[in-house]
């Protein structure tokens, strides 16, 4: 496409002082990647200051173009590109990586002008996407850019990405792929062989474009082109060269992640500014995004509907409350991985069409997506079988890093899932999700309790999971129960408890059965449902420990990592310890209650561990 | 490829027998997937009974052609091809799913033919490239075939593993993808879009056939093709109908996951049965593997050779001891992706490069070649950021499930790494890996303890995980030392301690400083180096809780999922409660020994909790 060549003096002169300001700082740090830098400079250059809508003093406007940088160890020239715009002093790029500072080694949402942290290689299409579905959902323009490295395209979850990205045919979403050829410890792959990279994101349906990524002119006429790309995402495959600019750095290899020494820097600065050229005219502003509409405040959500007694597995119950939720509340979107009819999800599917994102069997770019998503203002609900959550457990780690609101739900956990066998069971759920200190872990044992904590999940901020059950349960909880976050249950006490039974679930139903056997042999326990395992109801549970001398944890998840745990953790400070039934070896397939009674989380072990001495 | 058709009605046969077993077993057990085996049945009869090279009587023979079933949930189909070719009693066949028999819902490695357990889609390719990498490191030409949904080629992992089998030519290794175009829940992204598959697989460098899956002779002569097909994998993409041979479903939705109905068994049985059609020629029996070459059993590996007060990395010292461990082993190999120069794999490259597979930045394919590669007898060590192995997290956990010799290395744990911030610093990786009951999991402190603890990793049976450090440590054993799995180390102990101080790695340094603190106030304190978290000695913890009065953790990592809850597992029957010290927030970049201090887990929050009384 023909560009204004008039602006690339200006464009250029900026790029260089990006790769000035990006070895300034990784020297001052002593750390850092500034070659990599170097290689994106000229990329970013054109795209923040001749291409994107953005206002510098509002980061997050909802209608401004959004950047990710997806190769997150480029820090140092995303934070130059904002300094250069203006949205940080120029004198403060220096801070970088000091405690002090909020400018980390890796972009963390702690600055307002980032969405989501990146640094762990291959998950920026992802938010990408989740951006794009954004501005799907608000019907808005504004276009989302991800500086990806090349290195980093070996990562699956590009793939999977790319692949949603073609399936809605977000044509608002443009990667832009910085291939310098050299990874950390070697040459990459592919290296320059740009035909291969071109295949490649054409099979996946996109439209792509092979240009050299330090050649102004063929960088602006491709951005125009991705701009112009209607009804699918355009790919930037830049050719570029690691350390370019400086004599000693240009397609060197072993210079990753090296800041320059003191004397090497200020060569480089001498060499750089030597590069800088006359301008022939001023650069047009950075166009302003468009007035936000207001926002519109959720709707009150109606009480659950469900009568006692009644057999709903909660998986089931969870389908209807996002669906629910989602009436009131537009910013409610749900995603799934090709296990709709499984989770429930298609109740939000059939009752939000429009709000609904299959991405087939794909759980990375799921989370992702709901990472870019929320990050702009949706509240997404992204389900699959609990146990291919694990897939995207760096996904989940990368959520709580970036503190978004994604409102996780896993089901058919637990050996209670039966016949299927081991690799369908999650079993390690909860350790995945409570050793991130900010995510929100839930686990209703019926239909009124799941209702009611996706609702507080999505009042809630920040990451949150909810684990719901494949097998049907008895609603027990009346319509106009409340559960708060951090709160739990007793369901059975007298004054004569001789232990207490914690449990979640599918295990409080044996909880429950255990005390009508104990009963009748005169043993009185107390029964707690722990539907918030973090955070937790230490002070509950620390009382019940005092008041009934023991605690007894049961659960359909491993020993390590799970309720267990989690009240041990709650109870040291009393000094009381816990005695966990839990599942403590692979399991195999059988019938879910064989299964239940052989891992020993059965009211039979249950009995038998209160009878223990 | 020409094919000889007097095998085609016999093959024929067999494919409608296999259909016939896999609707009988899933009818008799009440679950289980039929449609899925009856798209893959005439693919499967081609390739075992006119293709593979096999003993049914010695199915792990080490020589024989191997299949991954990676569309686990076709496993009636992958016994009932076993029970035709006579290595399962065809009664035995409807057990499926029995409490009692081995015969899962999914295929895990309690049946003497299953290498690798699948049923988390997505997974099989990568141990494919494992088995295959294999056949080339013991020099043998057998072949690998694995057997894939096209759902699953949504997963990023297929892509990750088609990138390695590219890169290292495995025309060992042939993809056959049984392309029904139904998911679970819907229709496939690409449905029958074979032009589609045919370009993705070819832009990853694949030899890519499109076949009518449902023609034996198209099937046979597609066989051939990749067999003859040299320097590259080949693809063998399978147009099918998922259902395929019954009227009421071939080709329809709504199928998948659901066995037969006693009386649609029935009208299945005769629909299927006049199918068959008179034989012209017996089938050539099986070729059986040539005879295994005898096992060179591993030679002595000499002691460390360190010295006291050496400051050495922990990660530094794994390089040198997986490269030492290889020269006395041939069975040990390497992985890693794109940091060898962190892990300091790259030692184990230069002594051993055609033992070392790069797998560029893609953990899902290192860690689930390596479970290919462990499952046919190699011992393979992957090695990455211990941060992105979470991005392995579900290969992790089926690599538990498989039982299999998988020995993972995590470097640059903890807050302790840094500047780089917090996308870098795994925080959870212990309660990844502790979370599964059969993971060996340990923490060396100093050179002389990691190289132990490899050779111990290497010695004992099954997954295992060992976690290094970015700092450079002290070396402070001597290199006599012993280092069984499952034991501690008492570093400070007297007649008078009035707590247990329990750290690893690099708290270990900072509780030894707590020590000499807080003897100079006339305060004694017992250390322990716990470098085997799991299993862990529970009998000397409780020994040292019961003795001191307090229990107190120190650790790099979250407090929940780490050597707090694994130490409060292991002395809890004593009643014993435990004081923990971990990161509890989301940490930020800023130097090591700030992050540490600011985090809890210096000298001075342990010398401050052991003052508190």
């Amino acid at each position: 496409m023909p560009v204004d060549v008039s602006l690339l003096p200006n464009l250029r002169n900026i790029a260089t002082r990006l790769r000035i300001e990006s070895i300034r700082a990784t020297t001052a740090a002593g750390s850092g990647h500034p070659t990599t830098c170097q290689s994106a400079a000229d990329l970013m250059a054109a795209l923040f200051f001749a291409d994107m809508r953005f206002d510098p003093a509002a980061p997050q406007h909802p209608l401004a173009d959004r950047l990710v940088m997806s190769k997150g160890h480029a820090a140092p020239l995303l934070y130059a590109m904002w300094a250069e715009a203006g949205a940080i002093p120029r004198e403060r790029l220096t801070d970088l990586r000091l405690l002090t500072s909020d400018l980390e080694g890796h972009p963390t949402p702690r600055l307002p002008f980032v969405d989501v942290a990146t640094g762990s290689l291959g998950q920026g299409l992802a938010a990408g996407v989740g951006s794009a579905l954004n501005a799907r959902r608000i019907r808005s323009d504004y276009r989302t850019y991800v500086l990806m490295g090349d290195g980093e395209t070996a990562e699956g979850s590009v793939w999977e990405a790319a692949a949603v990205a073609h399936q809605y045919a977000l044509d608002g979403l443009c990667a832009i792929v910085d291939i310098n050829a050299l990874g950390q410890s070697r040459a990459t792959e592919l290296q320059h062989d740009m035909e291969t990279y071109r295949t490649r994101w054409q099979a996946f349906g996109w439209h792509a474009l092979v240009i050299d990524g330090h050649d102004m002119g063929q960088i602006l006429g491709a951005l125009a082109e991705a701009r112009a790309t209607k009804g699918r995402p355009t790919a930037i495959l830049a050719r570029t060269l690691k350390g370019k600019g400086l004599s000693f750095t240009e397609g060197k290899p072993n210079w990753h992640g090296k800041p320059l020494k003191a004397e090497e820097a200020e060569r480089a600065y001498m060499e750089l500014e030597a590069q800088l050229e006359p301008e022939t005219a001023a650069l047009p502003p950075i166009p302003p995004p468009p007035a936000a509409p207001a926002a519109v405040p959720p709707a009150p959500v109606a009480d659950p509907d469900y009568r006692l007694g009644d057999m709903i597995a909660t998986r089931e119950a969870y389908g209807t409350a996002i669906a629910k939720l989602a009436t009131a509340d537009p910013r409610v979107v749900a995603l799934d991985a090709d296990v709709k009819n499984s989770t429930f999800s298609e109740r939000f599917e059939a009752a939000h069409p429009d709000r609904f994102y299959q991405c087939f069997i794909a759980e990375q770019v799921m989370i992702g997506a709901a990472m870019g998503l929320a990050a702009r203002g949706a509240l997404p609900f992204p389900s699959t079988f609990a146990a291919f959550l694990t897939r995207a457990a760096d996904f989940v780690r990368m959520a709580a890093i970036s503190g978004v609101n994604v409102k996780m739900a896993g089901s058919h956990a637990g050996v209670s899932i039966g016949e299927d066998g081991p690799s369908q069971m999650a079993l390690e759920d909860f350790a995945m999700t409570t050793a991130q200190p900010n995510i929100t872990v839930v686990y209703p044992a019926d239909a009124v309790a799941t209702e009611r904590l996706v609702a507080e999940m999505a009042r809630t901020p920040g990451p949150a999971y909810m684990r719901t059950s494949r097998p049907k349960t008895p609603v027990i909880y009346a319509n106009g129960e409340q559960f708060p976050i951090g709160g739990l249950k007793v369901l059975r006490t007298s004054g004569q408890d001789q232990a207490t039974v914690i449990a979640a679930g599918v295990t409080l139903f044996e909880a429950l059965k255990a005390y009508d056997t104990l009963k009748a042999e005169g043993v009185h326990i107390r029964v707690i449902d722990l539907y918030s395992l973090q955070p937790v109801d230490a002070a509950a549970l620390i009382a019940a420990g005092t008041e009934t001398g023991r605690l007894i944890t049961v659960e359909d998840h491993y020993r390590a990592g799970g309720i267990g745990d989690a009240v041990a953790r709650a109870v040291a400070p009393a000094g009381l310890a816990v005695t966990r039934l839990a599942v403590s070896e692979i399991p195999r397939s059988g019938k879910p209650e064989e299964l239940v009674d052989k891992y020993g989380i059965s009211a039979r072990s249950i009995a038998a561990a209160v009878r223990k001495p």
